[in-house]
């Protein structure tokens, strides 16, 4: 019978985003996160009933085995008598994921047994088809390897530079190293070359493995023997898309291939640096997710990873919107893979964590940072005088996941639903100004500034009115006075909202000038931030660091959500896709591409005669000028235009 | 400026408790404690302010330093420049204990510095005097090391056996052995020569240092290159007690001896096996400990060792007793030492465990073991059913403790008064049976079943009235059919009542009978338990195993105690000795010693003629025939018989 490594639930997650958390690192010196990291349980046992066969059990910590009140070792194959006895196998490994895999005819690890850390009931173990035999120890995450082949090695100032054609993830082998050699790593060819300035770097001698760090160029100040190994996650790519304009299909791959290095262990920000979990960088890759791998597990990961341990003692990453996207995200998550089991595993901690935010409100009602919390937002020129408009926008929005969930997994949201009504109308009476045609950022300096932002998440969240809705789309959105935003991050919500609105013209204008100007710079991932009115290496500076800024951020990914929700047109209206609608549009002079839909997916062609459909999966309507198609498995539906 | 290791505060206590609870090892198995194991955080920023000087940071885990905004390399003498500086430095190391040490002229680690382990506001740092080097890390417990020459080595089977004369705890080097050898520990002869049953062996090879374990005799099955090296604290005795029967001194010597070897790390119940923190045998130790070593940090590392992380997920060492023990030795801990600032430290957490006592509530409003929970008291032969008055009688005492802590720090603890009062009357009407003149074990079964256990917790925690204890005497302690109490875990509980009620020759009976038969037989250290019944090896087994049986029981030291609190008559009246009384007993024909008082102590002598009281700490009253005498420092006070 197949056996699988198993571990406390939730604790793989929490073990591999405490690793990532604390593998930043920035000129030899290793930069832990500044938030509380979270540590798996140290001393679990696993049990189960069974009989009548045999059973060796194996741990990567220290333990025993108990059949009925008998200790017995490990690593020895025991005899369970007939009849039905009480096995456990306890393990403790401080710093480590304390884990048990038992070879067995009767009682084989994996979803017969269960587990506790002497904190409650037992729970169901975890365990993952990834770690399925003894050698596949689940401390070490299963990436996969492949050698790259530099397309230029070039003589240096004495040394050697490699270019590998594009942003990649390689962990490097060196070899036979006799003298100390410097290894710079370069997201550009400036950073490389840079040896005061490049953020990492390190000295190597002998034979060795180095970390696995992200990377165009390596400079290297002698020639050594030197191989890269591109690490990766072996996702299937099963959305896809493209047109007639070779720019935008630019785009789009590129987008993919920055979202593809970022889908690791989590979602990370980006690979270089700070390559953390940050909640709401992850809340975009969600939806993007959705539209390219439609992967669970990095989902799941990713959630129970950055939650970390009950109880909560601050909002994750520390910062205050990000813990509502996390909330936000958990239903969103329910919506593209109507996983239930997984939303009801987790909502005592959602419940734990809008607690904390309820915590954190003020005395009019509305949610403001406290000492060491952080209102991030985006950055922009916000007026951050006490409680902000757009996280109580996202606190209405959260409030409104939680009651969702809660009534999808059958308990009652009604107390969530009042929470959000009762904010939802404070907000209007706090922060919309009519004059103004916006909310405005906040209200207790009296200064009434406007930004996008608020703006933004109040159209997505449909906390705003229809009215308001066309109010603030010309005087907020489409008015050139109001400070426009910088980062992919927001521009996602931006396009996503102008989608929304079918300002695609907006849309198709922002993509092009924005994402199409750092294409034309030679970018071969998205970058973290840009800005048209920089020249030359002025791009790769950030934080006071001349190479400070991550050419390859998760968050610049967006375009793959857009063409796949608005222009492809497909979106679940039910739980997990199991009904869905697909309504093209008719843009760009024809497209065609892929989203997956369950375990299918749905093929969207759009030429400047037709537009053809066809779904693997069941439960789709095609919606064409107001009509509705159900769309049969494998038939494909054509309509002229 | 000198400098220490600095930690998150607690978390060295919790550090080390974490690996003592997984120390415990059995035939070549480890067998971790069966209980929620906290560890340390694994992230820790520490911070000050300063300016104008140098300053090297070390860690043993990963990080950084970072001066006001810049982020700066650890292990480097960097320069902190004029006027006032933000610095911190951050530390991660999962499974370790991060810690942090600075060398500088302004800002050496130590009370200079303020710590966060992203939970909240930053805390005093942890330190210690025994890690004030770079090369003393925290890790390793300050720990003694001698060389014990064994009394004889003899061939036996074809190997040899050592005697070390007495019960030891030592690490054995081992040096160029070619073959796999066996090395079998015994507390007794019988176990170590006997290969099948001892509970602690195992095979080496090559040079080795192995784990230090308890044994007086070891077994080597061929003649190999040996050296034991006793791995000890270095407390300094400062009680002791001689008189003119010396069977008595031998068992106040043994138990002292054996209290030593159980003063570790934390308070542990025995050397051998579990070699584990258990809050009741911590309590009573706490007791013992007053008039011995007085030693407080071994009372402070244990208190937070057994507590570990909040929240509360379980009773301390699963077991509701042990709970109360450990609020209750709180309370004690401070009317000992008088340390303010400790119980302000830990009284949260009092806070925490006490609620988490009354979440365990039965509808009559008693605390009642819920699944998981154990309810040990001693092993006897209990009417077990539902709520246990003893439970009930611990409850009311940590109650009145957490009234008197909270009074003691300030805090209002009415509260804990009230509750106490009302629970004490709801035992009363359910739990006495004037028929039969004791508390009954249990209500709801309705056997009205009576142990002195309930009954002698009723009168040590005053619950019964004086008219009640005056019947409990007679009709449960004095009455034989009630059934013995068998471990000298509750031998102390009894003696603490008799010593207190003045029954002396019941007291010496015990005394003499009971841990005099142990020394009869041989022990160089009190056992676990001891039963005049057993012959020969049989006294050795205990939970079904051969050699299961601690032979060095720290919970067999309480003599310790009666002698200094009764028979020399040293206790505090103000907490912390700030004022006390010494009213000594004239028995066994006299006696002299020494009772540790605040960095003190004092001197009794009572002799056929007179008694002679002399103090070095200021305070005292000498209490004979209902005189009272002051105290003056140094200066002997001697009385006429």
């Amino acid at each position: 019978m197949k056996s699988y490594w198993m571990w406390y639930p939730g604790d793989y997650e929490i073990y591999h985003t405490m690793l990532i958390h604390m593998r930043r690192d920035e000129r030899e010196q290793t930069v832990p996160a500044f938030w509380k990291m979270s540590s798996p349980e140290v001393n679990v046992t696993f049990s189960t009933v069974a009989g009548g066969g045999k059973m060796t059990a194996y741990s990567n910590g220290e333990g025993y085995v108990q059949i009925d009140n008998k200790r017995l070792p490990l690593n020895k194959e025991l005899t369970i008598p007939e009849g039905e006895h009480k096995i456990s196998v306890s393990a403790a490994k401080p710093g480590g994921l304390p884990a048990v895999y038992v070879e067995s005819d009767v009682c084989p690890s994996g979803d017969l047994w269960k587990c506790n850390a002497h904190n409650g009931d037992a729970l169901k173990v975890g365990f993952s088809k990834h770690h399925d035999s003894l050698d596949k120890t689940p401390e070490i995450f299963p990436f996969e390897y492949k050698t790259l082949t530099p397309v230029s090695k070039e003589e240096v100032n004495g040394g050697y530079l490699y270019d590998y054609g594009c942003e990649t993830f390689c962990r490097i082998n060196v070899k036979g190293i006799c003298e100390n050699t410097l290894i710079c790593y370069g997201e550009s060819r400036e950073e490389a070359l840079d040896g005061d300035n490049c953020i990492i770097f390190e000295y190597v001698k002998g034979d060795k493995t180095l970390k696995a760090r992200a990377f165009r160029y390596i400079y290297v100040n002698r020639d050594i023997e030197l191989e890269a190994e591109f690490e990766y996650l072996p996702l299937v790519q099963r959305g896809d898309f493209k047109c007639n304009n070779p720019l935008i299909n630019q785009i789009y791959n590129t987008s993919v291939y920055t979202f593809y290095l970022n889908c690791r262990e989590c979602f990370l920000d980006g690979i270089k640096r700070d390559r953390w979990v940050w909640s709401g960088d992850a809340y975009q890759s969600g939806k993007i997710n959705a539209y390219l791998y439609a992967d669970r597990d990095i989902v799941k990961r990713t959630a129970l990873g950055l939650f970390g341990k009950s109880p909560v003692v601050q909002h994750i990453n520390t910062i205050i919107d990000y813990s509502f996207f996390w909330i936000i995200g958990l239903f969103e998550y329910y919506i593209t893979y109507g996983d239930i089991e997984f939303l009801k595993d987790i909502f005592p901690r959602a419940v734990e964590l809008i607690s904390f935010c309820e915590s954190r409100k003020n005395s009019d009602g509305f949610i403001e940072g406290i000492k060491n919390d952080w209102t991030f937002i985006d950055w922009s020129d916000f007026d951050m005088t006490g409680a902000m408009s757009a996280e109580q926008i996202l606190f209405v929005a959260a409030y409104r996941a939680m009651a969702n969930i809660a009534e999808a997994i059958g308990e009652n949201g009604d107390e969530y639903l009042e929470k959000a009504k009762a904010l939802n109308e404070k907000i209007d009476e706090f922060y919309w100004n009519e004059e103004l045609g916006g909310y405005i950022d906040s209200y207790s300096s009296g200064k009434n500034h406007i930004t996008r932002h608020a703006n933004i998440f109040a159209i997505l969240y449909g906390i705003a009115s229809p009215e308001r809705t066309r109010i603030i789309t010309e005087k907020v959105l489409k008015n050139d006075n109001i400070t426009k935003i910088t980062t992919p991050y927001f521009k996602g919500y931006e396009l996503d909202v102008l989608a929304m609105l079918g300002e695609f013209d907006a849309v198709e204008k922002e993509i092009v000038s924005y994402w199409g100007e750092m294409i034309k710079l030679g970018a071969t991932s998205i970058w973290e931030e840009f800005d048209p009115e920089k020249r030359g290496v002025e791009h790769y500076g950030m934080y006071s660091d001349k190479f400070g800024k991550s050419l390859c951020h998760a968050w610049g990914a967006g375009s793959v959500y857009i063409f796949g929700k608005y222009y492809m047109g497909v979106s679940p209206t039910a739980p997990g896709y199991e009904t869905f609608k697909v309504e093209p549009i008719i843009r760009l002079g024809g497209f065609e591409g892929r989203v997956p839909v369950r375990d299918g997916e749905v093929k969207i062609r759009v030429t400047d005669e037709y537009i053809s459909v066809t779904s693997t999966a069941s439960g789709g309507i095609f919606v064409y000028k107001g009509q509705e198609y159900p769309l049969n498995i494998n038939e494909e539906i054509r309509r002229k235009l």
